[in-house]
């Protein structure tokens, strides 16, 4: 079976999706081949008890992130507040409190401590993403270390470290050795600074999409109808100046004068191009692992923290479950808690039978929220890493002297091969937000080249 | 065309070819496929003027490498030494020096600082390599820093940590940063320490084989006869716990009780697995990145470097040729000067024209030796980085943060999947003797589990 269309997208998650829809408005003739038997990528809806729809991937949007905002509102979504009411629960060291806004109580030296690593962090993040990651005056210096080695100059305290490990956990999935001090800053920077990462009202995790986040594909995907072909997965792509052939592992050929790759960095290694990709985008791509979380959805069958004045929020530096927030879903019922597994956490965790896993999840939900959270209705677990066509989440990272040495081949196109994904983008990496953005951008660049044609 | 056999082994490399014969010798029905149209993986002979053959890919064995040596023996080839007649040249820092032995003459300072940081790497290196690089004392610490945080603060002065950038890149075609300070000590322990791994006589530079190295890939291959398959690309292993089935690009099924992955690292995951393999598996190789070298021969009419009683070998802190051997082939003609370029140099390089790249290289070579330098009778370049089978050399390494978390999955066996490489040895880890101890020990693992079906 043959198709010949002017662009063929490979990916239908957000990235690819937007990419399609600008230019089949652009007048291009579009196909997207997605692997999955669904649309969405590292955004995924579930089912709770009584079929209502619950995210176990990607879910939260919040201000400043225009371009997903936007894309919610034309497609006629609606959002709504990430649950907030009462006090949050803060384990950062020795000490635990519960509290309201924004501070938790923890010793004033420690929170001086954290205060002036979040300025220096902040300050070093602006001029990183102004400049550009490689761009910037003392690039080479920060891609030399990792994250955790700029962390221990930076934050004094034992427990100041912490948080910022648990923080780290909770933005990448990822250890704070595990990647570039550059790709930190520029990430930070890329989201507008530290608070507007870990915010819940005020940022990222500020509101969610009724019905489920995924919907964002969905109704993407409804737009573009036939122009998508499910369980279509990439295994080859031959390509010249003049355009390329791309194969499906289940026989489809598809010509087309452009492409757009939108899956996972890694992942586009695992696609065979011929001719071979430069060397200088091929050790790019083996050097941007991705992040690992295992996400889990705890059902109640009423919000039983919400009575005690409790938000759902809760974040320790010495549980596996660092990070929990109340995500029941519009409607309110039912009650659910969700909570994280990051990074080494995750490692722990996935090598678990399934039934220590879910006790060691539950065990730090009643450490949270005490016995009553020893009886949920559901449990819904997913570990991202074992997903044949996203092999980790939230996004990926650069392990250090990667931007610096092999930066230049992130967004280049190769021939008629452009790159979307996240990971690609500018401002919101890693984000709803930054999928749409590469998504625009790569369009962009086809567009003039594919128009002549059809004009 | 289907087949059948006991062990079906992935890359015709020295680790592949090791693992089949011992298989072979075992008792089992082997077959190996190998992508390429020859075998040898990272070894690979050209062709100087007259049909001499050079090497273009690894070439050197030294005292140490027990297994390799053996090999060579047992395959009835023979050694001779790298020329090293004569006096070395050494550019470290602002010193230059021609001199004889092992010790550049340098500001003793220098000197001074060197020799410390050296003790200290050999130090480490013994404790990681004795203990395992996961399993050693302070091993969360090193693996949370690259390797040029810790030098930094072991070397102090500028020379001496231009010493081991310089060092760094010839034995690992990479930069201190790019790699886990961890992954650095593990890899100086496995081979003995610094000095058998930079040293010519004594070290692992010291001999090389009659006929170029290659040929002990193609003596392995003429043993095992038509179980080696060329120009049979690995595209899926199906497999479940009773065996596998390998199909190739061009339609070659094959299935065996047991499968042998010998392909570097990142190229492991861009075989398609059925079902997928386990996330710390699949992450451990998004984090194992190939160094990047191009290697260049330079031949000449005449060794007139040896005439000026120079051996050929030269390094220099701040050229882009960093490491110059003489690499006249057994028989003296003719004769030819091998350059690296490596790590960064490999980048900026890559990314000049042909013409451009050898006018840098000459440039250097007439920097070190003077004008007879600028008119070789032939230059042969590889670039390996662009190699879709290999995609980097001398070898991969690991990322921070990689060996700790992930560590664990280097040899662990999935299901019938067993894997071998360099990389994963114990010993001489990204040498030829780290290849064929990687493939003895795969056969050894195999053997009992296919023996009794033999019997």
């Amino acid at each position: 079976m043959d198709r010949s269309v002017d662009v063929v997208v490979v990916g239908a998650g957000v990235a690819g999706l937007v990419a399609a829809r600008d230019l089949v408005r652009g007048g291009a003739d579009v196909l997207v081949l997605e692997a999955r038997d669904r649309v969405g990528g590292r955004l995924l809806n579930a089912e709770l008890p009584g079929g209502v729809p619950i995210e176990v991937g990607g879910q939260w949007v919040g201000p400043g992130q225009d371009r997903a905002l936007g894309l919610i509102e034309a497609l006629g979504l609606r959002t709504y507040p990430t649950y907030g009411e009462g006090r949050h629960i803060a384990e950062i060291g020795s000490s635990r409190s519960r509290y309201t806004g924004r501070i938790p109580r923890v010793n004033p030296l420690v929170l001086a401590d954290i205060g002036q690593a979040q300025y220096r962090l902040d300050r070093l993040a602006r001029r990183v993403a102004a400049a550009g990651p490689w761009q910037a005056h003392d690039a080479e210096k920060l891609d030399a270390q990792t994250f955790d080695t700029w962390l221990r100059k930076t934050a004094r305290t034992t427990a100041g470290r912490a948080f910022f490990r648990l923080v780290t956990e909770a933005v990448f999935s990822a250890e704070p050795e595990d990647m570039s001090a550059l790709w930190a800053a520029f990430y930070v920077g890329a989201a507008g600074g530290l608070d507007p990462l870990i915010n819940t009202e005020g940022g990222a995790q500020q509101d969610r999409v009724v019905g489920g986040t995924q919907r964002i594909a969905l109704a993407l995907a409804q737009e573009l109808g036939d122009r998508v072909a499910l369980e279509a997965p990439v295994a080859d792509v031959d390509w010249e100046a003049s355009g390329v052939r791309v194969v499906t592992r289940r026989g489809l050929t598809v010509r087309a004068r452009r492409a757009v790759i939108a899956v996972p960095p890694p992942l586009t290694a695992r696609i065979r191009f011929t001719p071979g990709l430069p060397g200088d985008r091929d050790h790019l791509v083996q050097r941007m692992p991705m992040g690992r979380v295992i996400k889990v959805n705890v059902a109640y069958d009423e919000p039983f923290w919400r009575h005690e004045g409790l938000s759902g929020q809760a974040n320790s530096t010495h549980r596996a479950l660092g990070t929990v927030f109340d995500n029941t879903p519009f409607g309110g019922s039912p009650a659910v808690l969700v909570g994280f597994l990051e990074g080494r956490h995750a490692d722990v965790a996935a090598r678990l039978d399934t039934g220590a896993r879910r006790e060691l999840v539950i065990d730090d939900l009643v450490g949270y929220f005490g016995p009553r959270a020893r009886n949920p209705i559901a449990y819904i677990e997913r570990d991202w890493a074992d997903e044949e066509y996203s092999r980790g989440c939230y996004g990926a990272f650069t392990a250090p002297s990667t931007l610096t040495r092999f930066g230049c081949a992130l967004r280049t196109p190769v021939g008629p091969v452009h790159w979307a994904g996240t990971e690609t983008a500018t401002k919101w990496a890693g984000y709803i937000d930054g999928a749409a953005e590469s998504g625009h951008r790569v369009a962009h660049e086809i567009l003039p080249a594919v128009l002549p044609a059809l004009a």
